[in-house]
């Protein structure tokens, strides 16, 4: 047995190998797998879930093909303040398509951008959001769409700290997401935001692969252009994936309810709703953002990631509510450097 | 590190313990992983391509995470014939469903299929097919759904074999599923029918997870009914999985071009030219249903499963087309106990 595996080793899928190392190294390395969590009760509740779901002959076993975790991603996973990412994305894009559009200096939202009133340009809520999403998100191929992010993505700057977005995420939700894979868990993003804004950057950020991440997305037209054959991205939106609709792609896309969920605002409480009424152990989680200092504290009256009947629903249903000030020893992984 | 292995033992997921026991059980039990395949072109494409694209060092290698093969169900992975399956389910609904509808043997199709005249029925074509599935497959709770499914599926007979449909796979396809997932493949369905009529039994029966299952599917509606939340299914249309829909969905929910795609009719053909479309090694394949006598034998004007631009583009672009009276030891698995 021990010659017929070492002879076949070269067959092994190389994710298999990786998954071994990662198990055979975990407790020589790394004692403590959440340790920029502080102990407390919230830490508590995620080690005393893994433990009880992963105890094979446990009475709240759960098998591996079970395990699914979802996680919001802005304000969950990364930063959400001063505005959601995507929106200073989808504002760099209309500075750079600006001299195609000489009407924009005339016409809101976008005359406002150009001149940096980012508030002004908002006024008109969700329908100022979709003009500018539309704008900068559609007419071009999924190809050519996924350049552009990536270019984008890896120079932009957050407007206050300076740093790249995606370093400005969660150090103890990466270790989480960590943790639970693991512990068997398969991981998903379940985000308000572009799917097509985040798969091409997700894999390398959070260990996360574009087919484990569902989002809002546009309308996309299959074209044959000189008998090679595109995808064509419609100003025209597809599905928003958030409140209620956040438990219907998950049903469409994964088709299994998680056992586990994590977000941060009224935005996810759907999302909780629905992993949390399952049969068997359940666990949901909210991020509060109590910390202005290392962060920002918003949560009841927030125009972004608002968490004012998520907190009460949370409270009411003994769901788990991480404290970034007392839970976090650190937030970002510079930070942790 | 011997000692170490042994006592944590417990926390090596399920999942992977299978995937051992069966690589290291594969070179004993089996040396031939494709051994319903008869020696051909068609086998032999396989394992070249498979070969060369996990074969580390090899200017054709490519990463396990890029490795996903997206395959056609109907009349790819199991019989489409005298009609599709999941008409079979939802002719038997339809008629488990009359006596709450004494309108139906007024009005057509329901009239026809009552009288037992599928044919007479499905004349319309398309239009009575979406009449059938939406009074049929919509107005209940996904979870009733799922156990409507899940019901039929254990009981049901194929009219002409009177086997369970479920016995009505390829015998040789699912060798090759078995060949890529033992090398590194992630294998998806991508298929025209259902997605919630196909994922209560794909895991059993083909080895692929609801989450690794593409299909049509209908609206579904998040609603809380006495404080417990329940999606919905509305009588409309969410996606048709078909033709240009195919490298759409690839698109949107796996969000990675395919780098092997299996089909067998001219609804595949999107979803192949996609897939070949890509940079470095790419392989479709066209089951080409030739075997009257111990399956069925159509291509160019059948109505279900038709194969007549795709037989042609196979062609002109050198996809390997399996001809099953000639490739296929055995069509379907009890005839390979």
């Amino acid at each position: 047995m021990k010659n017929l595996k070492r002879t076949r080793r070269y067959a092994l899928p190389v994710s298999i190998v990786m998954v071994l190392i990662g198990w055979i190294a975990v407790p020589a390395l790394a004692a403590d797998p959440l340790g920029s969590w502080n102990d407390g009760e919230a830490k508590q509740s995620i080690i005393e879930f893994v433990s009880k779901v992963s105890k094979q002959g446990s009475s709240d076993f759960v098998p591996v093909e079970e395990r699914i975790a979802t996680f919001d991603n802005d304000g969950t996973l990364w930063a959400e303040q001063p505005i959601y990412f995507q929106l200073l994305f989808a504002i760099d894009r209309v500075k750079a398509l600006a001299p195609q559009h000489p009407e924009w200096t005339e016409k809101e939202p976008f005359a406002s951008l150009l001149k940096g009133d980012v508030k002004g340009a908002l006024a008109d809520g969700m329908k100022s959001v979709v003009e500018i999403i539309m704008a900068t998100h559609a007419g071009m191929t999924t190809a050519e769409f996924e350049t552009i992010v990536s270019d984008w993505i890896a120079t932009a700057r957050h407007p206050t700290t300076k740093r790249p977005c995606t370093e400005m995420v969660y150090q103890p939700m990466l270790e989480l997401l960590d943790y639970l894979r693991v512990n068997g868990f398969k991981t998903f993003i379940v985000s308000g935001g572009g799917i097509e804004f985040m798969r091409p950057w997700t894999e390398k950020v959070y260990g996360i692969p574009p087919e484990q991440v569902i989002g809002s997305s546009i309308k996309v037209k299959f074209e044959m252009r000189d008998g090679t054959p595109v995808l064509v991205r419609l100003p025209e939106l597809d599905f928003y994936d958030d409140k209620e609709g956040k438990p219907v792609a998950i049903h469409q896309q994964i088709g299994r309810r998680p056992i586990a969920a994590f977000g941060n605002s009224d935005g996810d409480l759907q999302m909780l709703q629905w992993t949390t009424a399952g049969k068997g152990p359940r666990f949901a989680l909210y991020v509060h953002h109590t910390d202005a200092e290392r962060e920002w504290a918003y949560d009841r009256k927030s125009s972004f990631g608002r968490l004012d009947k998520g907190l009460d629903e949370a409270k009411k249903n003994g769901w788990t509510v991480v404290d970034m000030k007392q839970d976090w020893k650190v937030i970002y992984p510079y930070e942790a450097r």
